[in-house]
């Protein structure tokens, strides 16, 4: 007789990652994705087909410092055996940082609440190449007060059409934005800017960062802001900031 | 009649880079080199060969906070439109951070005095993947009194050739170090062992941090460091630290 085949169990996993150099997170065929990586090690180690499912997906060279993730499997191994396995097996650009047994239908999707992303822009005449991957660097000057009172006015339950790139599926593109913040580091000359939100549309954070730059460099008036998410245009609104210099804070659920 | 040739003006180079991916300082044929990428990139511009002389080479994925060159040239463009052609042209990590024209005798090799050099070691369970190109990962238990009772050890003029690798073509092994010390930065767990000499061999300091390691964590007494140097025999020191912790901080004249 054979023994009963195991409860699958369902593993929650925290994952940073460098997202230079990969195609974003989502899987595709032939092409490095942070997905692709985690799927491909963790069959080596459980040997058995493995479907990782992200709270959402990032942009190709957009960071994570804790994006989550799911998974379930029949594997016995316990999970502090696993996370070394991981992590000895992963690119060193990708490290698991926590991981736990869930309950069996915690989604990391669909029951993700708010997440926190950050944009991290360099207000420096030259950038220091070990910043390089990780920031967006801005030379010219940067009314740090017009940035915060723009970025204020994206706060609350609102229609993001206009900061929402073509080619999105999403049904609906309103979103409820609980903060939006610039931090300024006035030593290092580094903007950090943070949104947290209930979700995000496609590019909608670079979109809103590259149409705040426009406003802090005095190109668009603080008041264009909510003139652009009435219009629903994405044309009204600045241009898509790189993907480098935005990282998935937090995901909370 | 022709207008006389202009005489030759001598300017000096200050340069940050990242070395990750590079294939050290010096210039070598095929492979990518930070000498290569500066002569290349120097000649685009100002239309002639150059010579592009560094304080001294960096080993392979080896970076610099400021590295010290000097090349002659009879262009007669000007400091600042130089220095923004440059940086404009280079790979983004390789930065010219300062230019100005010097004497025409000054050798950015042969008159180097003093030269600071930084190891940086992160004693982290796991290494973030935006540290990784920056740090050497060690995740033993590291005793931070015995590293700088060793570091001391090494302060003075005395002969080097235990922590110099085989194949260096220097005449003599003497050198003196004027200063050797750990920093300690014990909320972020990072060690950075800055060191100061007239000169370096091959190797030297990632050879003295390998046995500085072998001696933090208990494998080697701090007594072992008089006598690796007294014995002059490379295979009694520890083993060559990775290039990627270590930094060129500065070059004194």
């Amino acid at each position: 007789m054979q023994s009963p085949r195991p409860r699958p169990r369902n593993l929650r996993l925290e994952v940073q990652y460098d997202g230079t150099g990969y195609h974003g997170w989502q899987i595709q065929p032939r092409l490095r994705t942070i997905q692709g990586e985690l799927t491909r090690t963790l069959e080596s180690i459980v040997r058995e087909p493995v479907h990782v499912c992200g709270s959402g997906r990032t942009d190709a060279g957009t960071h994570a410092l804790a994006q989550v993730c799911h998974f379930h499997t029949t594997s016995h191994m316990d999970s502090s055996s696993l996370w070394k396995a991981l992590n000895s097996r992963l690119p060193a650009t990708i490290r698991v940082t926590g991981i736990e047994q869930v309950a069996a239908d915690f989604h990391a999707r669909r029951h993700a609440r708010t997440k926190h992303y950050r944009y991290r822009i360099l207000n420096t005449p030259w950038c220091p190449p070990f910043e390089y991957p990780y920031v967006h660097h801005f030379y010219r000057i940067l009314d740090h007060e017009k940035l915060n009172r723009a970025a204020e006015l994206v706060v609350g339950r609102q229609d993001f059409s206009a900061f929402c790139d073509a080619g999105s599926q999403a049904r609906s593109k309103i979103r409820r934005v609980t903060s939006s913040l610039f931090v300024f580091d006035t030593r290092r000359k580094l903007l950090e800017y943070n949104v947290c939100a209930d979700g995000f549309l496609h590019h909608m954070v670079r979109n809103l960062v590259g149409t705040f730059l426009e406003v802090g460099r005095g190109k668009l008036p603080v008041e264009a802001i909510p003139a652009i998410l009435e219009s629903k245009n994405r044309s009204r609104a600045g241009p898509t900031a790189p993907a480098k210099g935005l990282f998935l804070v937090r995901v909370f659920y």
